[in-house]
């Protein structure tokens, strides 16, 4: 097992672990690093659930922050391992998973480890499963075994944000978009009825599709709807009965579940449509004192989130929450991601001045 | 291994041999009982090329006739094991490779068994691979390890024709049409290109798509041209990169490679195409000598064969090759995939008269 060093630098953290793959479903050999790392700190108390790892301070301060990262990334697409590239004279590294999240993980590691004394106590979680199916999440997981865990006042995610202050997210809901027809033999293909044909008026609805982009308390949330899948066919000699596309709608937090969901069969009227996944967004929640303090702590304008994230696990735990990550979102799962040594250093700095109070 | 009881009547052995499953890639349980079955004949040389095998008479005949089907299916569809239906008063044996071609070989099975005395020389060959790629196809490997073996002055493919004379055979190309876009996060998709979004014209076009009907040598081959697989995606919160549609194009005899290519390529214009599979058609061949004589001893008026069938190979070869076996070729495929007693009896009888003179 490779051995974490936490008193590197956060830019070599998070090369470190950016060369440990761990493609959802694959976190272990990541997940035994980590937890190898912190369970010898003398000032957190560290419990583990599978592949997600809890480290705590209890050092009886008046208020406690969660402080989470994913582990995971999507699949690799020939851009692991990282390198270090030079974009007009700035540093970067490029590779999979620097954007999303493992620079943020990078950053919490080093100050997990170097912070024994903060100002509020702090409930460090790394967590597995953030990109796939909302329950296969670690902490859908955690919330049931130990909701004890999640007790905090205020919730920093990790997720990309150029180093500004991130709020609420978009919800998201998964649908399979089904077309059917009769098998035949394909050299008598008129007896058949060809279900990856009739996808066609699908394709185009999606292809035709404008997002909506909508204001919920003062910032403004872009929608998006997409096929992420499709898949159809028997044997190369075979009309196919069966076409089946995977969309993915991302939709503002003022949306409720019922509100989504009518939304996409509106659009796929007339279609099977079947929803096999949704999570509700979190509106930006950055009236919450604690969420004033730190936006005013880092600096800069807050900005809607549009990704899905776990603030709205916290959000739905009652908990105000944030994103506040180093790297750009747009390159998140992006063959050509990368973060720049200076935003995870200005991250680093970011939380450490806060949580010091220095 | 189940051992075939060749003196059975053709419907028995149509049962028997289609409840031993032999989808393309695993037919040898079917080869190795058919191979047991033909070597214990006295009249008839047996050679064994993987799950291909040839029975051979040596009678001295002045012609020889080489009768061949192939023992592959089409997957199954929850339609084996086969059982008995009644169609108005009918009686059929319902089930996968009841039509595409197991009565076939079930009647040049028991006939290779019957006739130890024949007016002409045989060469029964019974074959693996038919319905994929022509690449794996039995015969083709046949054709470079014994190509002596196809000796012959006229040949019967055993395929589906409802008991008349199929002349002929439709060619058949595969392609891969391809549409790229660019990986994104799909909370924020307007930074990618959905690959799955931009094959909506592909689908488009294949569904608005009129396929000819040509006439040649005065039967007449109705065209067709088909997506028969579609797969893109990445992971589900992923803008996918790449879609990859596979289409089968059925074309006349009339068209070689070339104008076949040419047709799906203007078809698709504007898209990456592969081509990646072609098989030639056969013109009708029915001038020849021995294929007049079938065809009157038959009765029936010959037709077009729609479907591409080994009689392109045997043609190939330079001999004359016609269809003929029980099965409506329109249920070739076809989850409702049966076939008539009565079909397998004439077939059985058409052969037998036509092989013994009688």
């Amino acid at each position: 097992m490779p051995a974490l060093d936490l008193s590197a630098t956060s830019v070599d953290l998070t090369r470190t672990i950016c060369d440990i793959p761990s493609v959802s479903g694959d976190e272990t050999p990541l997940a035994d690093a980590i937890h190898a790392a912190v369970q010898v700190l003398p000032h957190v108390d560290v419990y583990r659930d599978g592949d997600t790892i809890v480290a705590r301070t209890d050092l009886g301060r008046a208020q406690r922050v969660a402080i989470a990262g994913h582990i995971d990334t999507v699949p690799i697409n020939g851009n692991v391992p990282t390198r270090d590239i030079l974009i007009d004279g700035e540093p970067y590294v490029w590779g999979r998973g620097t954007v999303d999240m493992k620079a943020g993980v990078a950053v919490q590691l080093k100050l997990a480890a170097e912070l024994a004394d903060p100002r509020v106590d702090i409930t460090w979680m790394w967590y597995d499963h953030e990109e796939v199916d909302a329950d296969l999440n670690g902490l859908t997981r955690l919330a049931r075994t130990r909701p004890d865990l999640f007790a905090a006042d205020f919730a920093i995610l990790g997720e990309p944000s150029n180093g500004t202050v991130e709020g609420g997210c978009n919800g998201t809901l998964r649908a399979i978009v089904r077309t059917t027809g009769v098998r035949a033999h394909s050299a008598r293909s008129w007896v058949g009825e060809n279900a990856i044909h009739k996808a066609a008026p699908v394709l185009s609805r999606l292809a035709a599709y404008e997002p909506a982009a909508i204001d919920v308390d003062g910032l403004v949330y872009r929608e998006g709807l997409n096929a992420v899948r499709i898949g159809g066919g028997v044997a190369s000699n075979v009309i196919p009965d069966l076409c089946e596309i995977e969309v993915n709608y991302r939709f503002a937090p003022s949306r409720d579940a019922e509100g989504a969901e009518d939304h996409v069969r509106n659009v796929f009227a007339g279609c099977e449509v079947d929803i096999v996944d949704l999570a509700l967004g979190a509106r930006p929640g950055l009236d919450a004192p604690l969420a004033r303090e730190f936006v005013a702590a880092v600096g800069a304008e807050p900005r809607p989130k549009y990704g899905w994230t776990d603030v709205a696990r916290f959000s739905a735990f009652g908990i105000p929450a944030v994103n506040y990550g180093p790297g750009d979102p747009l390159l998140a799962h992006h063959d050509e991601e990368r973060v720049s040594f200076a935003q995870v250093d200005a991250v680093e700095q970011g939380l450490r001045a806060w949580l010091t109070g220095r």
